[in-house]
Order: structure tokens, then C-alpha cells, then sequence
């Protein structure tokens, strides 16, 4: 789970690192005052999103044409300080590998360039029915090499 | 949104009037200290699906075979009094109206008795493809009015 | 619930209506294939949250300083037509009436500028410790009555 | 990760392994038709929760008391097969180690005896103002210790 995020990506750079800056909310906080720890996975699948839409790929495009889905296989999550309401993070998301169906990510939370969390996780393409796994079509398996190089 | 919650039914009966306590966890909570405001919608809901259930309504049945699924049209909702992490909250559901393809909810969540906060929830019945109105199945309707009175 | 968004405001204008943009994740649907009821209420508040920081008020700062926080008093919400992946919804935020301890906003979610959720939802100011009605500050209400206008 | 959930503990034991049953409702559902891979945490939290219970130890109470809030440092996830609408769920939760400022848990989501998703969390005990490590009080620790064995 190292990371090395030495490059500051403009957001449009369809490249293997990305940012974006999502801002907590009440809804994102629970009573002890910080984020609640569940919700740093939804922040980070937003960031994989964002980043997939930029190079081009619409999940709900993919799952309609080709029948295909996404799911997540295996996360390792490392919590090093609380965010807070009102934080902005900048949530950081880079490819660190690309099975035959399957792509592995990089991701991180930072406040102020501050690491908050930071995890690995493994993503699944599947088929939308049956949830076996199904191999990256080679449209989307070309767009992921060229982003990862 | 008037509630005349004076029987205390035992909870197998099939009756229009049912009872789910439901534990606040962190995960309910927010940096306020209290429930988030919309997760009562979740409680509320679960408190309607175990009522259905009660009835014999399967919801995933219900949408494989019949090709139906329930989704809320309108919900009116007065928050009197904040629940707190660990709070054991009782979740009273009845029927008030039975449409052609709808069902009218009175929902409240009380704790220790003391109305924290209550609902008037218009639950529609449609087509799982369309999202067009459906009207309640036979079998349904008759378990429905069955429970309403 | 009447709504008027007829004016087309630059996001930056510190008005009595503003739109914000969100983005509808797999966290935001559920297995209708749709976006969860509840979750809604974490766009609008969203909105209001972002209407009230270009105004200049910091809810986590307001917590801290004045020891006042928002909660929420009632909601009502209709749900015209269903939200699905990916859609891009703006979130329209209007106020529409100040109390002493209370503020009143119209809220809407459209795409494309359909409308698929309209909601009439009442805010009260409270004492952060005690919960009980606490007037809104005079800052607090000058700003307010300023973006009113 | 590995699990020997080979006792079948009746769920007022205050043992080193428990077991809660929890039902997959619309709310942790997304559009892919399966349980959202960040609603499990809140399961295995609930789990969590109420094992500690059992035990004896009320969080809420240990927050406003000895100013001792539970937080997560790192989680394991592994998703082996996809829960589904209305599954229900059995969260067991083990205690694997007992550090002088955390707990080690081992968890994971079975249906009808069938693996779908485990976990290796590692929860600590932070002071409920600063969030620095905070050893587990001498009562707390004996609890955790007797349930064990």
C-alpha cells in the first residue's frame, strides 16, 4: 500500500493518477465527532468512477451494453487520522495493476495534503447476471493500459 | 398524521397496527450527536417491510414473479425529539388507506414510549421496468384488507 | 411545494436560489435499480449545506463559535419520477420563509430539467448541547435575510 | 483471515465468538441487484456492538464515562459471493488479539452456513476528545479478556 503521489494531475488528464475533492457532510459523520469509517469506501468508489468517466467508461453503460458490472473482491483499509464535518479531502485514485478481469487500485484520502487513509483495492468485472467473472472487454482493457502507462 | 398507537399488539399477529424495535448504531449517528435526519426513512422502512413480511409479502419475491416493486410517491415526516446512539427505538407501522395501487403508511418512532418522531408515507406499487403504476395484485389486496381491519 | 426556478443563477451568487450538481453513485441506488428514497434527503441537505457556505456561514465553525447546529423539524417530499446511475441532478435551494429559530426552504432535484423530487423542508436552530429552539444569531440572520431578497 | 466457526454459541454467551443474524433490506442494496461492498462494515459493526454488549460494555456509555471512543485503524475485506434483498445474515465476530489500546476482531457474513464476506479489523481505543490511543480501561480489559477464553 505505498504510495507515490508525486504528480499534482490537472483533473482532466485522463492518466493512471487521479484527484478529486469531495466535501463531508453531516450525512458522511457519525457521533463521535469524524467520518464515519464505512463511508471512506464510498468516497473512494466515487473516485474510481470519476476516473473511469474521464477515460471514457460509463458504468451504467458498460452494464446495460455489455452486460458487465463491477464488484469489489478484497479491500485492505488503513485508517491514520479522522476527518472531519466540513473537510474537503482530495481523494487520490491510481491503477497499480490490471488482471484479465480484474483491476487493482490505489487509493488514498488527504486533507491539505495530509494522509488520512489510505487503501488497496481489488475490483472485479463480472458478468451482470450471473456475477461470475468475465473478462475486460478489449475496448475498456486498451483505454485502462493507456491510462496506466 | 394523527396516531392511536393503544394496542400493544404481540408481533406474529398479522394486524393493521405492528411493532420492530431497532437499535441506533454509529452508523445512524451524525457529528450532531443524534439520528441523521434521513435515516428514519431507512427505520421506517424496514418497520414496513417486516410488517409486509408478517403478512407473507416477500418484496424480492413479489418483484421476480410478479414483476412489481413498491417505491415511496410522498412522505410527511416531523422529527419532535432527537434519538441518540444506542437508543433501542420502537417503529409502529399501520395501514391507513388501501388505493388501487397504493398503500398509505402512518409511521412513528417512539423510545421508552415517547414520540421521537412520526410519518405519513404513500407507498405506490409499479411495473419493476416501467416504473408505471400497477395495481396491487389480487392476492395482495385481499392480504392487505385482510390486515387493515 | 409551489416552485418558481426561473432564474438561471450563476453558482457563485449569494441568492435566494441556488443549484448544485450531484452525481447519483451506486451508493445512492438500490436494487430497484433506482435512488434509494432516503438518500434524497443527503442531496437536499447537501444543497442547503453549499447555499449556506457561499453565504458565508460554516456549520462546524457555527458549532463551535455559537454553539447553535441545524435539525431538521419536518420534511415533506414527493417522488415524481425515479433517478437511476450516473444521472447528473441539480439540486435546486430556495428559501422561502425565516422564523426567529427556524429556516423554511423549497428544495428540488431535476435532471435535465425534469423535475423528479420536490420537498418543502422546514429547519430549526438549536442549542448544540440542549437541542432546544435557540434564535438564529443577528450575523446569521442579517446574511439570510440578504440572500432572501 | 482464517475462521473455525465450528461452535454453534447460543447468543447469550458471552463468549469469545458470537453471532447475530441481520436482514439485507432496499437500504444496503445497490443497482447492481446485490448488498453495497461498504454496507457490510456497517453489519460487522452492528456485530461488534452487540457482542460488546453482551458483554456488558455500553459504548455510549464509555464515551460520556471513562471519555473512550472505539475507532477503526485498519479493515480486511474479503467478498466472496454477493448478498442479495431480504438474505438473511449471520455476523460472527471473534476476538483474535487484546492490545494494550486495541481489539483484533475476526468477521464474517454466512448465509444459510455459506461464507460471503470476512474481515480482520483492528479497532482502537482513543481518547474521545484528542484521538490519541487510549489504553482499554482495567474493567474493560478484564471483560475482553474472561470472553476470550
Amino acid at each position: 500500500m505505498s504510495h507515490h503521489l508525486t504528480k499534482d494531475m490537472a483533473i482532466e488528464t485522463p492518466d493512471a493518477l487521479s484527484k478529486m475533492d469531495i466535501r463531508v457532510y453531516y450525512e458522511d459523520t457519525d457521533a463521535g465527532g469524524v467520518m464515519y469509517y464505512a463511508n471512506y469506501l464510498k468516497f473512494f468508489e466515487r473516485g474510481r468512477t470519476e476516473w473511469l468517466r474521464r477515460l471514457g467508461v460509463n458504468q451504467s453503460e458498460l452494464a446495460a451494453k455489455e452486460h458487465r458490472i463491477f464488484v469489489i473482491k478484497k479491500v485492505e483499509i488503513q485508517y491514520r487520522k479522522p476527518a472531519r464535518l466540513d473537510d474537503l479531502l482530495a481523494i487520490h485514485s491510481q491503477i497499480t495493476r490490471l488482471g484479465r478481469a480484474s483491476i487493482h487500485f490505489d487509493q488514498s484520502a488527504l486533507r491539505n495534503g495530509e494522509l488520512l487513509c489510505e487503501s488497496s483495492i481489488q475490483v472485479g468485472c463480472v458478468d451482470a447476471n450471473t456475477f461470475r467473472p468475465a473478462g475486460l472487454t478489449h475496448e475498456l482493457k486498451t483505454l485502462l493500459e493507456k491510462a496506466q502507462n
